[in-house]
This record gives structure tokens, sequence and C-alpha cells, in this order.
């Protein structure tokens, strides 16, 4: 996908083989590798034949919402790949490790913004006076989050009739690139996304920063997520493969740490950098997507607070050690990739308008 | 898929072409036709193109939840071909006739049996002190019924999107065969699935009676649903056209006129099969599906007859010609077919264990 649309991450990858020889001379350990498609099923069945899970963290999904609105070949390659992909997972997990527990990647954009309290996956209704606890009701904001619900939905289901045992971890907006274990050597850094497409809130903000960019608020800038540092998401998945789900269990984690608006994180953004001696500004842009702008949010996420997650939370320092590492890499940033990419009502049957192209 | 399973409707089907000539020679009338497959955006692209709808009766979908849960490729074929089909109508009508209304038929089993009382597609929620109104909290049991549910949702993004406009047509299980229409010629004649795979509970049950089998109730038969008359679902497909959603809005029908368990239809064709002297039995068969057999259940149906729908209820005489006709073809039934096909615990990569051919 890179490729397919001109962009990079703003720090340089060493291939999946190279890092994982240098984390086998830096630890001594061996990581199985089978490169394949999860879309292809022969492959799935041949690698958890081979390799005989216990647990799999499902990740191998179209990750960006605009990309699924860029045109109607990569909404129909969202949802095919993603919702069909998951689809093969779950039979995988049937037919050959039927006690493996399944850790999936939803988001927690699959709620939207409902005017009541987010729980976490499920919620109790009293409607004409009987009571019943049932999904949370979900709005997705485009064909990528769509695709996340319909995998919520059918791996329920597949819980439910088959009896595996699932974990769905309704992630936040992810900042930051290290983890301990990513620092232990620069051939094992992460992928840091910046562009229109791929690259998310606060990290394309600090980018922003560090360029001498406006940031670009996409309308009013109320809009209002669940956000969380990147040595959280991994701590979480590892809670989530320690305390596996029970036979034909369905559960589900909100995984975040803090709500904040855009706005809040250009005025966090821009006293950072002041602190730093970088002059900061924000620019309101056209709102490329359908959302609404001001919205009350108020998500809940103590179940994996429960089960031992001490959070990283945004603090200054956190806030600093992000606009250096946007530093240490400016020289490779490409100017053009910076501003909002994809129109959500521009849509068609070829690629939609490519607003930064305007 | 006929071929594919060996199975045949009961009632003698004409080629399209033949019926629209039957029609024509009947009644004087063009209805233009456009042979494909709307998982081919190129036909589907031509065909708005040219015919320029301001209605769009989306039925193109497979219709089948034992089909659904044969094999892992019949689960990943039902979801492919009815949600990425579902998309591409969507964008054909946002790029080609973005003011068509579609209408979409959906199923009563995309709510599946919560211990509430279900309601037309939202439900208003206070939790905590704040109230909305959201979509209905869904729960298919079947890739088919996920594959509606997620229809449904996708459907619903794009009128808030694009300012598409949809009905929704949760529709309950159909019985009976002819509608005044059809009557009018043998050439016309509805297909009558009588299988384990693509009958329908009371359609079956007439069908065992008219052959002197015994009616085979799926475990404790306590399991309800809506259930509807042919003639009610011309007529509400012909109200919803007639009363056309607004821009943007995505609205949504119950369509079906009574609840009705399995045991009730058991008993209801026994006591007509008595009143025309057949002697029926019923029989408990292992429920193949994964459902509850004794849950609560009411759900709404009140909009559609408050736009006219005035239904045609389960009476004695519709029971007797529901009979009468299955007598008329009973020459045709192949009795391998009437016992359930499909083990929803057993679809693995290869094509799960057919309950019939043991």
């Amino acid at each position: 996908m890179d490729a397919q649309l001109g962009f990079d991450t703003l720090t340089p990858i060493s291939s999946i083989h190279h890092r994982l020889a240098v984390w086998k001379s830096l630890t001594g350990k061996d990581i199985p590798l089978f490169v394949g498609d999860v879309c292809d099923y022969d492959f799935l069945s041949a690698a958890f034949t081979e390799f005989r899970p216990t647990a799999a963290v499902h990740f191998g999904e179209q990750r960006s919402a605009p990309y699924s609105m860029m045109d109607r070949a990569k909404s129909v390659f969202t949802q095919n790949n993603n919702v069909l992909g998951t689809i093969n997972v779950l039979y995988a997990i049937k037919e050959f490790a039927p006690a493996c527990h399944l850790v999936k990647l939803g988001t927690m954009g699959e709620y939207g913004t409902p005017n009541i309290d987010i729980e976490e996956g499920f919620i109790t209704i009293t409607h004409n006076g009987r009571t019943d606890t049932l999904p949370y009701p979900k709005q997705g904001g485009s064909f990528y989050h769509l695709s996340k619900i319909h995998d919520s939905a059918n791996i329920q289901f597949a819980c439910r009739a088959w009896g595996i045992k699932c974990t769905d971890l309704n992630q936040g907006v992810v900042y930051g690139v290290a983890t301990e274990e990513t620092a232990a050597d620069p051939a094992l850094i992460n992928r840091l996304d910046y562009d229109g497409v791929f690259g998310t809130a606060l990290n394309r903000f600090v980018i922003q920063a560090a360029v001498g960019h406006p940031l670009t608020v996409y309308g009013k800038g109320g809009q209002t997520r669940g956000f969380l540092d990147i040595r959280d998401t991994v701590r979480c998945i590892q809670l989530a493969c320690d305390n596996p789900a029970g036979e034909g269990e369905f559960r589900v984690y909100n995984q975040f740490t803090e709500q904040f608006s855009v706005n809040d994180l250009a005025r966090l953004v821009t006293e950072a950098g002041a602190r730093m001696g970088l002059q900061v500004v924000s620019k309101s842009v056209p709102n490329p997507r359908t959302e609404l702008e001001e919205h009350y949010y108020n998500a809940k996420h103590s179940k994996l607070e429960a089960l031992g997650l001490q959070p990283h939370l945004l603090g200054e320092a956190t806030m600093e050690q992000l606009l250096k590492t946007a530093i240490q890499f400016k020289g490779r940033v490409d100017m053009k990739q910076i501003l909002p990419a994809v129109a959500w009502k521009e849509a068609g049957s070829s690629t939609g308008k490519v607003l930064n192209k305007k």
C-alpha cells in the first residue's frame, strides 16, 4: 500500500527477516515466521497445523479508515480482507487448534459517538419492563470501522456456535513509536505513519510540529477519542494472552487509557513545543470525514486495568519524547503527505478526490 | 446451488426469459431484464446507467442460513456475495442514481432472540442518566444472518455519509407460493423449497404432511419467529417503494404479520390435515442449529400496517390452500431432501456432515 499511494513510514523499517535475526542475536530467542495472507486458507491451515498456537493475536487487517473510503475497490478490499480473513482465522482455530485463544484487534471506533456512556462490549438494557445484556450498539464511521464491527459479530457467533475462546480488544488511537523491546536496536524500530491515510492524530501532530507545519485540526476539533501509549498496547495484548477467555466466551476490553479531543491534543503539542523552543500553530482544515465535531464521549476502560495494566499517561516527558523522535527523523518527511488525503463523500468507482493534490 | 446440492424446487420454474414473455402476453407490459451478478461492478454500473432506477429492490443475496454453515468456503461465499455485493449496490446508487431509493431485504433473524421486546431497527436506551436512540443490538445465528446484519450497518453508514435513501425490510419467514400475479398463468409459479437447506419452516411442514412424512420439529420446538404470507411480502415491498425514505434516511420495517413457535405450526398443520383427511404426526429431530429452543419473543411490526398493509393471517382457508398446493406437486418430492441437512457445529474446510446422508 505504501507503493500504491507513494507513502512511507517516517522511521526506516528493516525486513521482517532481518528484524528476527537481530532479535535472535540480542536475546537468543527464535520467533518462527510464516509469511502469508489470512485470506489464503491453504497458507493459514498450514501455519496453524505446523505451529499449533495456544493463542493467536490477529492483527492481519487493512488498518486505515481513509484507505477504506478512497474508492469502491478499496472499500470492497477492506471488508473482503478483514471480514473474510477473520472468518478464515475462526475456521482455522476450529479445525486445527480448537483450544487456541483468539486475541483480536478491534477498535474503539466501532462504537461511534453515542450520547450515552460506552461500555466494554455489552450493555444491560431495561426496556418495557424486561432486562437483557446485549452487544453494545455499534455505529461505524467508515467501511474500515464497519469491517471491525462485522468481525466482532462474526467472532461472537463463532464463540457461541463452536466454543471458540476470544478476547476482542477495542483499541483507541495509539501514539508513540518505541517499546522497551524495539528500543534495544535501531533495526527493531516501529513504523511511524504521518500521512493523511495511515497516520493517526497525535503522531501526525508531533511530526507537523517538528517540521514547522501548522497542526491540521479537522473541522471544529471537538472530536473526542480514547488514546494510549504504544507501550500500553503491547502490555494489553500480553494481559489478554495471559488471561484467556473461557470456552465459548467472547470477552471485550476497551483498550485505551485517556480521552482527548483533537483540540486537547493540539494544545498539548503546542505547549510541549514551546518548552522545546518550537513555535507551533494550529489551523482548522475542512473535515474530510463524516463525524460529529462536538459530542458527548465517555467510554469505560477498567477491565484491562483490573488485570494489572499500569498506564503510561500522556505527561510532559512522554510528549517531549514524541517530539524528539519526530525531530530526529524530520529529514525523511515528505511535506506532500501531511494534509488529509481522502474525502469521505468523494469515493466512487475511480479513486475519489485526493485532497492534497488539489 | 440447486445443481451443487442436488436439490430442486417443488414447483417447476420456467426460465426468466419465458416468464417475462408470458407476463407481456398477459398484461402487455415489458419488464426490462439485466442478468448479472451484483458482485460484478461493471455489470451493475451498466444496468444502473441504462435503467436509471428511482427504486432498487435488492434481493440479490445468498438466502440460506444452512448453506452458509455447510463449510468454510460457503461461509466466505455468503458474506462475500451478500456484503460486498451490497457495497457495490451502494456505490452504484451513489455514482449513477443518487436519488434512487434502495429497498433492501433484511431478515428478522438479525435480531436473534433477545429477552426484551424487539423494536423496528432502533431502540431508545436510557443509561446512567443519559438517553440516545441507537441501532437495535443484533445477534445473528449463522453466517447468513450475520451477512444481513453487516449489510444493515454498511447501508446505515452510506445513508449518513452519502445521503443514500434506504428502507431495510427485516422480513420474517415467508409461507405460501402464489400471489394474484403468479396465479395468472402456470408459467409464472414461484419456487417452493422444501429441502433442509433452502426450505423454510411452514412450507416444509405442509409438504411433509402431503407426502405422509412426520413433521420434523427441531429440538423442543419452542423456537418462535415472525411469519407472513407471500402475498403480504409483495405488498410490503410495494408499500416501501411507494413511501420512499428521505435523503440520508435509513428506515427499518419489521416485515411480518404474526408470531408462531415451531410447535404452533406443527399443531396448525396437523389440524388442517385432519380436516382434509390426512393423518399428520410430528417428531422431534436433533436441532442442527445453535439457537434457544425456549425463549421470550415479542417483536414489533406496526410500521408497515401504518402504511396500509392489510395482513393475510394464517387462517384455516390459507392453511388448507397450502396443503392443497403441496398435494398437487407431491409427485415431485424427493424424500431424501426432507430432513435437516446441515449441522451448525460440523462446518470445516471440507463440507460438514450432511445429516440426511448418515
